[in-house]
């Protein structure tokens, strides 16, 4: 059984649902408008138990997932959710060894994300022009203990990435579709190619920059969590869920000769083709 | 640049949109209803480009990603889908280092991403009842070069699991209400706990005993991925989409007098209980 | 072009998106934050304009359609949404002339859907055992001179209903499994029958029973209305949408020597049976 | 209990699932692969049982719903989907004596729904360019005995619709936003406006528009519909769902100097103003 330790990251949940993620240290306090908690009551002791504030009130002090690191830990700025995060480490190939580059960094989301999945082998080069973002992404990761594993680089991207054939870059920038030259001299012929973008136009502008620049096997996709509520014999969805977090768009930059086949243009094509429709309207 | 060398695994996709997904082998050959490809014409070049076959058929050919592995690898069985493993490697905190139990192995599509992620420091444990089963994935993993990380056993799970203390703990068996005292047995205190059932029945048997074995934080979920159609200027979600692969649910097996609590009966309660209802009727 | 009379139902919307909805009497006034309107402001003038109250604030007048009655209206209870009522009239087939009852009322929302539908040649039967919503409905009805197409029944339905061989009779009650021999002594046989349910246990509970008391053709859905905002640059859904209102269930009543066949036992089966599965485990 | 008659729909469902819809007549026969059925072993009897082929084969006899109406006719184009039709119809504020006007015909399903809806008292005038696809909606009409409540005009909408101060009028054509001029003139201030597009650029392109012709109010949606397998014991989705039909757009065309109010450009603002983000990053 593992017990908690200075220095670890450890989630208070109250019996109100409040969660609190809490970095421990000796002689340190949680304050809560239910009663104040000692870290040393935590310090020493397994997790997945109970501790009682002063006030008597419980709460539930578990090890958080990455998901309630994703969503509990300070925020420079909107964030990735976790079920964007981790099929997005599912598409770029993400694992132990992985040379990952990003932009931005926002608040540090994905950017914790991926240097939990490159381990001790791989390594994360994140970029972003916010100079506050980029402190709280800092602190973010120097929290969790894996600042060796990340390199954070003040930069406005149209200068370009230092790094060069890299396995996979993921981009979280406003305007994406102006970043793909920069994007292919970073990463690696036939690497790992993805990108976020809240709305529709901000889609097709991206497609449109891919097919000129040589991108093949382009997906986007959607992902929707639905969650339910618990009750066993009165099971049935929440009344409310997130409806949209953002479009994500996957491709891999592939050879020039066979790129210039490529594209929407007269006698080019994408690759491979979009799929026959179902059922679709000739003037669809 | 990467280069592709004996024993790699690669996805050529052709251009009506079929992949293959192979093991490069010296003299290999991957036979098409396009023609035939000899793999020595990839072995020792960069991927990311097109190769033809002997009838001169353009085929493209990729790294495949983590997705790519999961639904192109040989099957014993349904497999879990990419956005669904996605999200419980979030939902587990699996990442490198980490020690996993999980039952039942299938074809090994959860394995591979779960060893990919675990890294060289971390472990999996796969039992499974079908002999057959875990055969096909040993050979899958083995193909992968992961199997110094995975532990395959055949096993009635019944019977209980080994390991002990491991961090996060995955069944996707029929009933994994019946297993959840020898899931405790294996799961620390506080660790991670997730499930995968196909019916909403067998959502509200799981839920009905996690209470009763002090599983607190209990979360139920569905993913749903949409995917689009990738022309720029008829961007439109695809005609059909998968519209259910499972419930996922998540939970932490707690301290026992905690646990006490917690629970549906009387004097009792979950936690932390569950989210107030939003313009929910009194008879719901 | 339309004018505004006495009597009329009229929407206001308010540049901070509040609604309101209003019965326009002579010298009548409607109070807002934003100020005072006249009744007689509107009365006699074209609608589709902007009228201001006595701040000057412009305020937006409309005719309401029938989802921003159902939404706006007086309520006693849970309302069901306008994508369900919608979707329940083509289910059940309601048009010009149809003979429906319904139970409960509740706030009368699907009340007005179906009276609006069936027209002056068809009728309503609408039972309810809450004498408030009855009252509340009424009111309802009565603002929308509807009145007379619709009969009120204060009735524990377990009591059965006074009409027979209706077109359609639809349940929103809590256990609906409990009325279907009242509801088949009520509807003619193979007429549509249609309920909704807010947990999963319920659509199981119906289901079963639907199997015993002989309706074939049954169908259970769920419909997802996801908004989006509309700023043309910016096309991209809402943040948050509904994600449940209910289940909702259809099926058709059919001759009891038929009926003996279908059920879920020995012998037994659905009419049509289930649609064979795609992609699914044998374990499922 | 109602009888079949000659002339009505009567829809037919095999073991396998397979539907029929069937106009019987005396002495019409239906040919299936599962044998032949005479209709006159319908007429004069209630629906809502089983028949057999004359191979003995059972299927059962039903009326068909709104929904199976417009799932079954004789197509010309992509239809729209009952779950769309039942929808618009509620946003459109479609009731017994309305006046509506529609472009295109398309094979007449949402024509066929708005008749219904109408009743004898309303008016539908449905217009297209293609008069194979009118020839095949008008006998889809004639057989459901509907004509009389549908003008039919083969005509290129941008020479205008003859209808003026109608109460709703909905689009089902390639470019909407080109007809919003003849539009305004056909439709009543303050009426209702509806159409559906397939893409989201599409939607992009019509809400520009709509701002410009001083529409007010404006709604975009989409409907999703999941259907359910229907074991009470197992409970779930289907494997597979339609994921997109078409984007809904709702607005209402207001007051023209209220209407200068409104649109994108400096001092203007659409009304009401898109709702507050929640939890959005600044640059969305």
């Amino acid at each position: 059984m593992s017990h908690a330790r200075p220095g670890d990251m450890v989630l208070f949940i109250a019996k109100d649902r409040k969660r609190y993620l809490v970095r421990l240290t000796e002689g340190g306090t949680l304050q809560t408008h239910n009663g104040v908690i000692q870290h040393d009551d935590i310090i020493g002791e397994p997790l997945g138990r109970p501790v009682q504030s002063h006030l008597g009130v419980p709460f539930l002090v578990l090890e958080p997932s990455t998901e309630d690191l994703i969503l509990e830990l300070k925020r420079a700025t909107q964030i990735m959710f976790s079920k964007d995060v981790g099929h997005v480490l599912m598409k770029l190939s993400v694992r132990a060894g992985s040379r990952i580059v990003e932009a931005g960094t926002g608040s540090g989301g994905l950017t914790l994300a991926l240097a939990r999945a490159v381990g001790p082998e791989g390594h994360v080069y994140s970029y972003d022009s916010n100079a506050n973002a980029l402190k709280i992404a800092h602190k973010n990761l120097e929290a969790l203990g894996l600042l060796e594993r990340v390199d954070f680089k003040e930069r406005d991207i149209a200068e370009g990435f230092d790094e060069t054939d890299v396995d996979a870059l993921f981009l979280d920038v406003r305007t994406p579709e102006e970043y793909l030259s920069q994007t292919r001299a970073a990463l690696k012929q036939g690497g790992f190619f993805g990108a976020i973008v809240p709305t529709a136009n901000q889609v097709s502008e991206l497609l449109d920059a891919l097919a000129r620049f040589a991108f093949a096997n382009i997906q986007v996709e959607e992902l929707l969590v639905r969650p339910y509520k618990t009750l066993p014999g009165r099971l049935r969805p929440m009344d409310r869920m997130v409806a949209h977090t953002g479009y994500l768009i996957f491709a891999r930059p592939v050879e020039s000769p066979f790129g210039q086949m490529i594209g929407h243009g007269a006698g080019k094509m994408v690759w491979p083709p979009d799929a026959p429709a179902i059922n679709e309207s000739e003037e669809d």
